[in-house]
């Protein structure tokens, strides 16, 4: 329900606006589809509410999720010009981040990575969007490549009023454990199973 | 990844083009979030692809989803004006289902949600959209409302190639036979249970 009625209330001295307006850290992960497509839905829904919009993408391939991308940062196109919904911003490593200058570009996919979390960082404690998205994220926390303790408690203290969605699978328990919503998505049956490839307009 | 490698191919005498194109059938069903969300953010994908969509909301409020109503519906508006993307419609029951003259409006449920279900089986048989998502649409079928049988025979037998994503919890083991994608979105944790209601931007 759009406005959902809580199961319980807490005794924690706050209001139930007070409550509301708290920040919500989510984390989807599991081995199924729709991860990173709910966040991107859920970004659609945060562009609408006028909540700017930052999305890092810890991906490869500079082809991953063009479809979002592209509908999204038309949104924030829209959004530059008529004043509708919010701004967006959308980054990812494949590419090299877009705020590092070029002929510097880091090749290591691990410096790359933590170039990435360090600025996300910088950007929370500047409160420099309402809502970000860190795309495939756990997987430079699975492998080592970014502290999960120190992205935890980096969450936990965030100011302001910033919205964090991640994704990917295996996400780290201690990260679950600081989310306010996790989903597990699973996978009952996938084309490829059937031997079909993935097509445009569905898969990417 | 966007081009995935299918674990198997069948021996079914298609090419790998024929296969890849053939139309999906996705359920998006389980008790967590995320269900609509994914299936309008592959709207998104599909809006990229130049695929057109038609959404249909078998839900009472008008106040549904109107996050990602009022995103896509720009989308489909930048296409009417530049020609990016594809067209949006988006209907829902609600309201009363706009193809439905006012003074003429249904208020049983049952004949409401059967009205909408009959439309898109004319549109499907007329191939009217590309991609399909058909929000909610579990609750009907699972309350008799509207056949499960002849959805599904109605879904396999649908011409040309349009795809269709079903949403809701309780999917009838029919239909996800049927289908080619099935992800299943469980809650591990929800602010709810915290006391907390929803929010402008991400809850709705």
């Amino acid at each position: 329900m759009p406005q959902g009625v809580p199961e319980t209330v807490p005794d924690d001295g706050l209001t139930t606006r007070q409550r509301r307006n708290q920040p919500v850290l989510a984390v989807h992960t599991g081995a199924g589809k729709g991860k990173s497509t709910a966040a991107f839905g859920m970004a659609m829904r945060a562009w609408n509410a006028g909540l700017s919009i930052g999305v890092f993408q810890f991906v490869k391939s500079a082809k991953w999720r063009v479809g979002e991308e592209t509908a999204l940062t038309a949104l924030g196109r829209l959004h530059d010009e008529t004043g509708e919904g919010a701004a967006v911003q959308w980054h990812k490593m494949g590419s090299g981040w877009s705020w590092i200058k070029h002929g510097d570009t880091e090749t290591d996919h691990a410096a790359q990575a933590l170039a990435g979390w360090q600025e996300i960082k910088r950007r929370l404690a500047a409160e420099e969007h309402d809502f970000y998205v860190l795309d495939e994220f756990t997987y430079p926390l699975k492998w080592g490549w970014i502290d999960t303790d120190e992205v935890v408690e980096t969450l936990r203290g965030r100011p302001g009023r910033q919205h964090v969605v991640i994704t990917g699978r295996d996400a780290p328990p201690a990260l679950m454990d600081a989310a306010d919503l996790v989903t597990e998505m699973t996978k009952h049956k996938h084309p490829m199973d059937a031997g079909r490839k993935g097509q445009k307009g569905i898969e990417w």
